[in-house]
């Protein structure tokens, strides 16, 4: 693991800073870093430190989170576009067969770039083989919560029982601070009462939450619904899962009581619009019922196999355009709301509301530095930057990202490792994965 | 109007080429350009001219068609988000009338920026005040299609007859090689039988096209049949209207008896997934039994005020995703349908299937170098860069591009002129027109 830089104290200067405070302002400030958390946020030119980053040009934003992927999936882009899910599923599986620790590593590693020079700082995986995923993780200094996924016995291609590789995985990664482990189980499709139980309990033990697959197709839902008489939700809810703080991710197969059981469980939803609809799941995440109803929803862009991107500037824009068309409504999903799913509301989903999301005194310092000269942000007037981030900032306009303080990626270089290195590693990995099919 | 580079022959040495042909061949492969076309595709290390360019690293494609657009909307993006068709529309008439030849130029030149940078090397355009536009689509070398606003006097902020206007406009620049005038009846809701009339004749007189917006709202369409007892496309067929290549953008509120008079008539559509999502429109252009019909088919961004992005590498994506959702049919519109709307089908529709939208001997030299070692590109792999570049690319993998053989992006900075002044101008613009609001 690379060594961390130094704690020091560092001034952004006069940058144009989107706070997602309470009150969602957006002013010329100072931001002041020490110890990797703001320390404040003053009137610009007031504050000191020992460093000063003229950021006078530049838009300051909460990192974002990216709620739900699989990442090792880098190099499987464009494998099986086009396909409806079980031919898509069927080359997912034919494919991962073949994964080994280093290419889930290089896989990881070329993805956690593409999130980095995009602006996510913190990302929810869920896949096997998380080891390597974490390794790649604390190589490049994004946050990682890693799901190790847990299945059924006789479904899964992992060595050993899932279980116990998912509680040997979080004994293994406790306490370091890029990586939080958690466990996922895949999906009612493939576990069974008691390994949700199970991952339920070896979550609970290590303080930590679970991050699952939750109604993304009708077919699941159905499927369900015939073998044990209930939807995903109310079954999950019968055998006593739902709880602490989960993260479901999809959730496009809803009723109105299930909205109502994750509210009260207080499990919260990855929405993934760009996925959804590329792999034609039909239904449509009810956001603003679940928002209504006090459900915590973030968004996240599935894997490169099926969104196909991994940027969250993409994800709030499709976001924002699903919920007008599918409403008839072009006030659903407004700018501001579109950042907040990405930021804010990403940090609640996770459990982290006190600790990521926003620029505010306290909390880590994950912060984007945009090119507010890009093309993509003009005009860069402070009524309208938000508008610029949901709608039409491209990923160049990233110029430096910070990740507790430190940055991880400068003027669009990655800081730690170079990204000609990843990507000759990615593309080796791809070779092994791709060929032949 | 800057000085044409002096004619002299290139090669693009050995980059990967997606030709876009009639079998759609991705290869490795030289491409020779002399006199701002094409001469020859073959076999990487073996043409020859004066320059060489390496393009070892460099996926070429053809230059992106946006066949419709207001662009110079460019600094209004961000002032009217979220809001319903008439919030809208009265916040751009409101801030229209504000506007003066001089913020038409500047914003016109900052979304000719964002698009070049973006590889699209052709647009089709509606608006007023097209002299400006044309001047900014001269300065910086990108091909522009201009439709000349027409609409009944009783409606329109023009100075004169918006009719004896666009006959004047394709007098001033015809015979231009970056500029084609078009005459552009704006909708049925402020254009009578006789403006849709004049303005057929005065594009037939002048050897051009009509480019009209066509069934974008349900309201439109309500309202005309209340008026006349017929839907646009059959009410301008009746007029006797359609014909001679013309372009109707949006076409989202289409019956399947429209359809088959377009494909009779031979008009096309200009479709725009963001901006008829962004706002609301309900419904969804029936892209797919629009192509079995034989209607060319086109994508367009619409304006920077209702996308937000000029990017077509977004649009790819959205149109793809829209219509596996809509269709519950991943199959729909896969990758490959989807670049060649972005250019085969663009310039079909825009009666220029001989001159643009593919990499073949006797084309114009319209031509995109992506990086093939940029993230949102990777794995580089030739049977997966049509995927890449429909779902993933991002604007910045966009490395050089030519219009008609000439360098008007290299290295991601424009040639003609540099970002940070026509970044200065629209700002100017937008100071003008956003406040006081």
């Amino acid at each position: 693991m690379p060594a961390e830089r130094p704690p020091r104290s560092t001034v952004f200067r006069g940058g144009l800073v989107v706070t997602q405070d309470a009150a969602r302002r957006v002013r010329r400030a100072d931001v002041r870093v020490e110890g990797g958390r703001i320390t404040d946020v003053g009137e610009a030119g007031t504050l000191r430190a020992e460093e000063t980053v003229d950021a006078q040009r530049r838009l300051l934003v909460p990192g974002f989170i990216n709620t739900h992927t699989h990442v090792a999936n880098a190099p499987l882009r464009g494998i099986a576009d086009d396909r409806d899910l079980a031919g898509f599923l069927e080359t997912m599986f034919a494919v991962d067969a073949r994964a080994t620790d280093e290419t889930i590593e290089a896989g990881a590693a070329q993805g956690i770039a593409e999130m980095l020079l995009s602006g996510t700082t913190s990302f929810l995986d869920l896949y096997y083989g998380e080891d390597a995923v974490a390794r790649a993780v604390e190589r490049l200094g994004i946050r990682g919560f890693l799901g190790w996924a847990v299945l059924d016995a006789q479904f899964t291609t992992q060595r050993g029982v899932p279980l116990d590789n998912a509680r040997a995985f979080l004994g293994r990664w406790k306490g370091r601070p890029r990586v939080t482990p958690l466990v996922a189980p895949q999906g009612v499709y493939v576990c069974s009462e008691d390994t949700w139980l199970g991952a339920r309990d070896a979550a609970r033990a290590a303080g930590t939450f679970c991050h699952f697959h939750l109604s993304e197709t009708r077919k699941e839902v159905h499927e369900l619904e015939a073998k044990v008489g209930d939807r995903p939700v109310n079954w999950l809810e019968r055998i006593g899962f739902l709880g602490d703080g989960m993260v479901g991710a999809h959730g496009v197969w809803l009723t109105r009581r299930e909205v109502e059981t994750l509210a009260r469980r207080r499990v919260g939803i990855a929405h993934c619009p760009s996925s959804n609809l590329k792999l034609a799941t039909g239904g449509i995440a009810p956001v603003v019922e679940l928002r209504e109803a006090g459900v915590p929803v973030g968004l996240g862009t599935d894997s490169s196999a099926s969104n196909n991107s991994l940027s969250m500037l993409r994800e709030m824009h499709v976001a924002g355009l699903l919920q007008k068309h599918h409403r008839w409504d072009a006030t659903a999903l407004p700018a501001q709301t579109l950042l907040d799913l990405a930021t804010v509301e990403g940090a609640r989903l996770i459990g982290r509301a006190d600790d990521l999301g926003s620029i505010e005194p306290g909390k880590q310092a994950d912060l984007v530095l945009f090119r507010l000269d890009h093309p993509t942000l003009a005009p860069a007037r402070p009524e309208a930057v938000v508008s610029h981030l949901a709608y039409s900032a491209s990923e160049e306009a990233v110029d430096s990202v910070y990740v507790a303080g430190e940055p991880v990626v400068r003027a669009r270089e990655l800081v730690r490792e170079p990204w000609e290195r990843l990507r000759a590693a990615a593309e080796r990995a791809a070779d092994h994965l791709w060929a032949p099919r």
